[in-house]
C-alpha cells in the first residue's frame, strides 16, 4: 500500500479522491500496488464525505508521517501552498501539483529541491486539464528540438469567443452566459484578461525551452476588447478568433512571447477547438505540428491528470528518474522578426495586437 | 555513450539516424548519455551515406555484440523481423519497433519475452506516426478506465476522402493524385480496404483493454464504395465521411472493435481532421474526450516517435520499469447494442456499415 496526503478538498480534490476510488484498480496495476489516501488537508470538515475521516488541519501531520510518500498540493493561490510543497520536498516525498500559480512563480526552486531530495515535482494538471501535454513534451517529444507552442489554454475566453462567432453574441451577453454556467467566476479578470492563460504558457515554454520566465515579463492582451465585428471580419477572412498563448524561440535566441487573440487560419487545427475545450499545437523540428485536445478544466478531468501523476510517482519509488532543471529568464520579446511573423501568418494566423 | 542497432535502412530506418544526429543534443540531455548508432543492418550497402560505414549484412554481429543495448527494428513485414525481435530480447536487448504488423501479431509474445529478460519492447511509431499515442494511453491516461477509442489511423485514405468533399473529386481521381503524389503506394490495398487501420486499432485496443485481438477477426471495409453521393449526402446532413477505427468494451464485457466509413458528426473534432493527417479520439471513464492529431507517415515525423522510445530506454538502462502484458483475445463482436449505437449516434457518427 502506498500513502499519500490531498492538500485541499476543493474541485480538483474530491476529484482526484473519487478517481482513485471509482479508478482502483485500473490505477493499482498501472501503480503496481493500491493507493491510499492517508489524510485530507482542509480547514473544513467533511462530515458527509466517505473520506471525511482522512481529513486533519494540522500540515506538520502528514509532513511528519515517514509514510505518506506523495503530497498531492490542490490548494490554490500561492501561499501557504509553497511553503508546503517545500516542506513536503524537504522530507523525502514527492509532489504532485494541480497548481499553476506556483509552478509559474516557483518552479525553478521546487524543481532543484525535488532534485536534491532524490523525489519528483510533478505537475500535468497544471495546464489544460485533463489533456496529457506536460507528460507528451517531456517524454513523447524527447527526440525533437521544440520550435513553437500555440495553446487555446483558458476554456472561459474559448466559450466566449465560440459563442459570439456561432451565434453572433456580444461579448456581454456571451460572457453573463457563461457565468451562469459556471464556466466563468463572479469576476472574471484572470480569465478574460489573458492572466491565466499566460501562467500556463510561462510552464509549457519553460518545458519546450528549459527556462521560466516571470508572467509579468509576458505581453498579455486578454480579449476584452473583441467585437462582434472583429468576429464576423475574421470570418470573412477565412479565420476564427482565439485567444492564443505562444512561444517560440527567435533567430537571435530570444524567447518570443506572447497573449493575445489571434485570428486563426480555417485550415489551422487550433481554429476547430470550440466552446470550453483547449489544445496545444506543438511543432518540433523533426515532428512538425502535433495537437493535443481535450477538457481543459473540470473536476474529473483535471484529477485525472492528478492521478495520472500520482502513479507515475509510485511506479518509480525508490528510483525517482532525474527531471528536467529550468533556469529563470528575463531573455524574452513580444515582438516577431519580419520573417517569423510571415511564416505565422501563413500557417497559424494573425495576431489582432 | 549508449551504443544501438538499427534494423532496416529505409524511409523511417535513415529519418531515425537523421533525427539521432539533427537533435544530437537534445536526445543525449534527454537520454542522460550520448547515443551511438554502432551497426544499421540492411541487405544493401549505402557507400554515398554518412553512416555507410556502420551498413552490417549479418545480424549475429549485432545480437552477438554485448555493447549493444537497443536494437531497433524498422524492417517492415512479419518476418525475419519477429524472429530478429526475438533474439534480441533473448540476448537482454531491449527492441523498438515502428512494425504495426509485428506488433499486431505477436505483441503478446514478445511483451513476455522482454518482461522475462527484464528489458522493453517499445512501438510508439506503430501507431499514427509522430502522434505520441502509444505513451499518452500507457502512461498519461493511466489513472482513467478508457471506454472507447476512435481513430484516423491511415493517412492515404484521409486524403481521398478529404480531396472528394472538399474538391468533389470522385474516389478514382482522388487515388490516382495520392499515388502521384506518394501518399498512396501503386498497390493500394492495404490502405483504401482498411488492413493498414484495423492492425492499427488491434494494437490500441490491447493497450486499453489489455487483450490483443487478431486483426482477422476484426470486422473491416475500406472506402473503396464510398461515392460522391455518400460525401455530399453526408454533408447535407451536418456529416463529413471518414474511415474510423473502433474499439470498446460492450456492457457485456465483450470489445467491440470495427473498421469502416463513418458519417461523423461535424461538431466531434474528428471531423475536423483532414489531408494526410492522423487522430485518436480517447474516451476516459473520469477523463472524457481527449484528441491527439498530427502527421500519421513520414520519414521525420514516425523517425521522431522511435527517437522518443530509443530515449526512453536509454534513461533506463539496467532497470526498465514493468510493461503491461497483453493476453490474446477472440471476445469481439462487430454489433455494438442498440444503446451503444444510438450513444455513438449523439457523440461520434453514423458507421456507413
Amino acid at each position: 500500500m502506498i500513502n499519500i496526503a490531498l492538500l485541499g478538498f476543493g474541485t480538483i480534490g474530491s476529484g482526484t479522491a473519487e478517481v482513485l476510488k471509482v479508478n482502483a484498480e485500473a490505477c493499482k496495476a498501472k501503480a503496481g500496488d493500491e493507493i491510499n489516501v492517508k489524510y485530507i488537508l482542509d480547514l473544513r470538515d467533511f462530515p458527509d464525505s466517505e473520506f471525511g475521516d482522512r481529513v486533519v488541519h494540522d500540515y506538520d501531520v502528514i509532513v511528519n508521517d515517514p509514510e505518506v510518500k506523495v503530497v498531492v498540493e490542490m490548494m490554490g493561490g500561492s501561499h501557504p501552498a509553497y511553503e508546503f510543497s517545500v516542506a513536503a520536498l524537504k522530507a523525502g516525498k514527492s509532489v504532485v501539483t494541480s497548481n499553476k500559480e506556483v509552478v509559474a512563480n516557483f518552479g525553478c526552486e521546487l524543481l532543484a529541491l525535488a532534485k536534491e531530495n532524490n523525489v519528483r515535482y510533478l505537475f500535468e494538471a497544471s495546464v489544460g486539464g485533463g489533456i496529457p501535454i506536460i507528460r507528451a513534451m517531456t517524454e513523447s517529444l524527447a527526440g525533437n528540438e521544440i520550435c513553437e507552442i500555440n495553446g487555446i489554454l483558458n476554456g472561459t475566453t474559448n466559450y466566449i469567443l465560440t459563442q459570439m462567432k456561432t451565434y453572433g453574441k456580444t461579448m456581454a451577453e456571451a460572457l453573463k452566459e457563461a457565468q451562469e454556467k459556471g464556466y466563468a467566476e463572479a469576476n472574471p479578470d484572470a480569465d478574460i484578461l489573458g492572466i491565466d492563460a499566460c501562467r500556463k504558457i510561462c510552464i509549457l515554454s519553460a518545458l519546450a525551452f528549459g527556462e521560466l520566465v516571470a508572467s509579468d515579463l509576458v505581453m498579455t492582451k486578454g480579449i476584452t476588447e473583441i467585437t462582434t465585428e472583429d468576429v464576423e471580419k475574421a470570418e470573412a477572412n477565412g479565420q476564427a478568433i482565439k485567444l492564443v498563448a505562444r512561444a517560440a524561440k527567435t533567430p537571435e535566441g530570444k524567447l518570443y512571447m506572447a497573449v493575445s487573440p489571434v485570428a486563426v487560419n480555417n485550415d489551422n487545427p487550433l481554429s476547430t477547438v470550440n466552446d470550453v475545450f483547449n489544445a496545444v499545437l506543438v511543432r518540433g523540428n523533426t515532428l512538425g505540428d502535433v495537437m493535443f485536445y481535450g477538457a481543459g478544466a473540470g473536476s474529473l478531468p483535471t484529477a485525472s491528470a492528478v492521478v495520472a501523476d500520482i502513479i507515475d510517482i509510485c511506479r518509480c519509488l525508490g528510483n525517482q528518474p532525474e527531471q528536467q532543471q529550468w533556469t529563470k529568464s528575463e531573455n524574452v520579446t513580444s515582438e516577431m522578426t519580419a520573417e517569423m511573423a510571415a511564416d505565422y501568418a501563413k500557417r497559424v494566423g494573425t495576431p489582432l495586437c
